[in-house]
């Protein structure tokens, strides 16, 4: 557990990537009480020098001492580093709040949205597991509805921009869409489809099952944080040419009949949500709206006549700040909360 | 009904648009047996020439003669066009295949996919319906599976192109780009927001029940077209920053339990589908691979194990040509092939 502190020595490891760099501005944004900060990379950053506040802080590689005196460690530098490097970090006694989906499912690991399960963190053990980005923003819309209705099936179709991957990602949809406007050849590194001006009905790599891992997160993933295995969940993610932000369209099936201005109020009264609804004034969630903002935006309620007890929903958030950095910083704010 | 002869004389209404152009392109490629081709479009485009085979046709303005000696009239002009001009094009004795949605629901039109429900050309009155570009191919995929083992209910999120809106939409998506990408203002003239690197959840005007009338059509022609108002659909439709063909991603319950591979089974056999469904190849249906394609591509077809009896899969076609012109014209043959 972290013990009660004024400032608390802060740790981000992967920091120069797409969702480390969130992390150093999140902690910035929110005014998190930060001690002393270090900041974490692979060699091919070494020398590099990031801001926080008014310093320049040098980017370092890990070893074994690293996390001596830090009491937090944001992780986000993918799933081999963080099976290595989150036990040694846990061991040197500061909690590990790690974005790879390495222990998400680790019955000894909390999967922790904190406006769903805050909880959960009562029990960890050195390591605190964020979910996928595109499940904290669905299970943060699904939460209250839960409360107030009951879940029996969600149907989730993802569209999910290119910073979900990475920055590499988002430099290949804008070489791409460069390289079509000029009439000159697509170069494919990061997607194996042109991802500029398409759709690509395929994230992470394919199960035995034929669902993609990143289906089977928002599945798994999803009834842990809700903490009810009867769920029935079904996705399919699609990656689209947009920069930032993930859009989902859902379809709730639930217990109890609710109807559409019922879940506005709902979701209106709950945490870290903006209902964002008004059809006739042109008034939907979108992606170029929603970037940087911390909450996730609902609109398109609407009952699903087709079945008994069903609603529609379009859901948007930022996927490197709620879907990954803030999710990571609010866990630890709540860590501060309860020390 | 129309009369067997050797050469049909054919008209276009609408030639100069998106839809017009492709129907105009498919008569010559289909070689569809044409003996005069006119074509009609508004004053703007009064003294344009159009190519067709090897001849200069111009285009000319409707007048109550303009159907004379016509055999068959594709209309693509719009709804109100159509309300106006198709019955004079009908007492003229031509027989109208029209592209907009002013005629679909009127009890005495038949709604018509050639491989769904050819019968239904049986009993026009002068006017044929063509189906909504999104419920086209979805119908075409649907139809083997309700006869193979019933549909109880669909979930469809749709990823639809621009060019479903037309040539200025092409044009506003090309001139957002190249804008965003040179740091200049975005400016929007045809969507409501900016659909560069962004996806808007809301096709054609909302309607009271907080629907679109893009997300109602999917739901009542698809139960005129497969005769079934039992059928439970429900949709979202969504615009995203392609140029051209819609995705969809379909939940399909069944009536009885059917396997991905039966699924397989049933789709390869059927016409206008190509069974496109190789994950560990890398290989979905993808906008890009199939524009100017006349199948509707299937792939991603995977078990739904979050309830009894469903499927998820993923369903793209060129919603220029199957979702509109080489419908309209596959209608026109089928006619040729019943006088």
């Amino acid at each position: 557990m972290l013990k009660k502190k004024d400032r608390y020595n802060v740790a981000v490891v992967g920091a120069t990537g797409a969702v480390g760099n969130e992390m150093i501005a999140t902690l910035e944004e929110r005014d998190f009480p930060v001690g002393r900060l270090r900041l974490f990379a692979s060699e091919m950053s070494e020398g590099r020098n990031l801001k926080f506040r008014d310093a320049d802080i040098p980017v370092e590689i890990l070893n074994e001492d690293s996390f001596i005196g830090i009491d937090i460690a944001l992780f986000s530098a993918g799933g081999e580093r963080s099976r290595i490097w989150a036990p040694v970090a846990a061991r040197s006694g500061c909690v590990v709040i790690d974005n790879s989906s390495q222990w998400r499912m680790d019955p000894e690991v909390p999967l922790v949205v904190p406006e769903v399960n805050p909880h959960d963190l009562e029990w960890h053990k050195g390591i605190i597991a964020n979910p996928n980005c595109s499940t904290i923003q669905m299970v943060v819309v699904l939460k209250p509805i839960y409360d107030a209705a009951g879940i029996r099936r969600v149907v989730v179709t993802t569209f999910q921009s290119v910073s979900g991957t990475g920055k590499k990602a988002m430099d290949e949809l804008m070489q791409q869409t460069v390289a079509i406007l000029n009439f000159k050849p697509v170069e494919k590194n990061v997607y194996p489809h042109q991802i500029a001006f398409n759709c690509i009905p395929h994230i992470d790599s394919f199960l035995e099952n034929d669902y993609t891992k990143e289906e089977m997160k928002m599945v798994n993933e999803t009834r842990k944080i809700l903490g009810d295995d009867s769920i029935g969940i079904t996705a399919t993610t699609v990656r689209v040419p947009v920069f930032r932000c993930h859009s989902e369209s859902l379809n709730i099936e639930t217990d109890k009949k609710i109807t559409p201005n019922e879940v506005r109020a709902v979701l209106s009264a709950a945490p870290g949500l903006v209902v964002y609804d008004a059809p006739e004034k042109n008034i939907s969630p979108l992606a170029t709206d929603v970037a940087d903002r911390h909450e996730t935006y609902v609109g398109r309620i609407r009952e699903d006549e087709s079945t008994e007890n069903a609603i529609n929903m379009w859901i948007v958030a930022d996927n490197l700040r709620k879907g990954a950095a803030l999710n990571a910083v609010q866990i630890a704010e709540k860590l501060v909360e309860m020390a």
